[in-house]
């Protein structure tokens, strides 16, 4: 199923640079490698960086559990940044749904600096279900 | 210290009728009673009183770490309703804080039916902490 | 139509203390009279009221567009706490809508208290809307 | 004051595309050209572009009122999309403060793809202001 859905998500969003790693158990984890384009001087990671990654995290997971579903879209996105993120380290997002239902799915995302414990930002989004 | 808590909190919100069942390692437990007070038509448990829940359990966790602070207040509360509680169980509420910093406070409470598996409410909220 | 909204809220939420005062244009003011019951130690409304009125406000501004419809539950609510509310004034909610899907509604609510220019909170709120 | 503004968020944010209108009375007007950069496929405008578009918006409306702080950081953002953005038009956010505290800052932005009446999201958040 991972194949697929790297492939799905390649193609629909050709110009995304999250990895998605891992997809199942009403979760799953992504990775935004971490570069020039990523940071914004002070040497951290932009907040729309963070946003998009955990965006692409929910996503996966959503459609990892309804499958290759192209018209999702995110209706809110509710992001508290928690500590400056390291410049010299990917971004690991890992969600877990909340809730799956037929018209809205519901999720958490953790964002960190790769090997690091403490988060650096937690998302909470909501994604509309269209109908079959 | 559990009873230091329960006694403060019983001086500083002699009206709140949430139990406070453990605090410590960065988050806490706290348990609502549900009756006729805590329900509206249809059966269920009132947005409001889980939203009280939630503040009472981020407020325990946050003064189980910094010491008993009369002046935190909540800045922010974020609230998703995720499946309908039952009238006929507690509310459970299982908070665990995200950030502790010297400012501010973000913690997550997960609401639960008592006894039931899936939440039936999340909540991200946020305290600020007065200065020393 | 104020009317008939009045008399349905009255008979579906026969527990709720908020008056409603206008509803149409996409909007809605209510009124929340303040006692003992609503206030928390240091004189000040309580988060929890403040949250209830917000959810009326947004609820009756639905229905306004919407009409009668009980079903309508309220799938997510962000408030920001943002000025210590007076213990002696009521608390008026203005209620403008953002949004009126066919199975989401997004407003915004600013709270005061009355006769006070600046808000004591603001809520952005989500209800889910039934199919017909 | 406008240019001194721009000439510190060009100092401070190179990489930054958003176009800054006009800066005072406790807000702000902002513009992103909108191009191939950033739109995603289905031909809209992607979510973290609206979102960066947002941030930006809040800061310099916070650094009209407060003066030119390079440390001020956005603690949380919380963001409803409401309407699917045009992709043939620029996005402008229109930011107004809701509070601006010692500590903290909260302000609300809408906003719109150029030219159309009703908003393609509204977005609340928050900035740490650094102590003096």
């Amino acid at each position: 199923m991972l194949d697929n859905i790297i492939a799905f998500m390649a193609a629909e969003f050709p110009q995304s640079t999250v990895k998605i790693m891992t997809v199942g158990d009403q979760g799953s984890t992504v990775k935004q490698e971490i570069g020039v384009d990523q940071l914004r001087p002070g040497g951290t990671v932009s907040g729309p960086v963070l946003m998009a990654v955990a965006d692409v995290a929910l996503y996966v997971a959503i459609i990892g559990e309804i499958g290759l579903v192209p018209l999702a879209v995110t209706t809110s996105l509710n992001i508290n940044f928690l500590r400056k993120p390291s410049s010299e380290r990917d971004i690991i997002g890992v969600c877990k749904l909340l809730k799956l239902g037929k018209v809205l799915a519901v999720g958490e995302v953790s964002l960190y600096s790769e090997g690091q414990e403490e988060p650096v930002a937690h998302v909470v989004g909501t994604y509309s279900i269209p109908p079959k």
